[in-house]
């Protein structure tokens, strides 16, 4: 997946161990899984040549895209026909029972 | 390493099979390696659940950051002492030979 931090939301990630990012749209620190249940372990933190960027490297428990899969690029440009795409992955967990009415 | 494209960018790319982006800053087309040599050749290209984000997978020959690595992500936030970054990667080729005056 791809989100954004600013500098608490890394500062809270490097201290719990657990991904916190920044939602720009609800503008707020947002911690992956807080409604969903399925948080990041953060195993290591890469950082990028002019220090803009941030590999997470982590451990989810069922899945992280918020669709039901382990990975948000669970769909790939089909060769020789690039107007279509191709799923190239299975749905590890339910998001309707993740996401849904808990009451 | 992590670039940005527009709709150009990602035509080209998928019509000549190297990876081409949109350079934010220069506000202009940049065939990844056509200073360096190191282009990138697309193997595969994924697309994101919401579709703004793809990730392109790539052989290069020696390496694509232009510190030297095959990685821009060649360091890791080191445990225990988060202000301290550590190298987790060789470099396989020399920017200056690749970047410097060829004449």
């Amino acid at each position: 997946m791809v989100a954004y931090m600013n500098e608490e939301a890394l500062k809270l990630t490097i201290e719990t161990g657990v991904a916190t990012y920044y939602s720009r749209s609800r503008k707020k620190l947002w911690k992956k899984g807080e409604q969903s249940g399925h948080i990041q372990k953060v195993e290591q933190i890469l950082v990028d040549c002019d220090q803009d960027c941030l590999v997470l490297k982590v451990s989810v428990d069922a899945g992280q895209c918020h669709v039901g899969y382990d990975s948000c690029f669970y769909r790939a440009v089909k060769k020789g026909e690039p107007e279509k795409l191709e799923f190239i992955a299975e749905k590890t967990y339910d998001p309707e029972e993740a996401y849904g009415n808990k009451g």
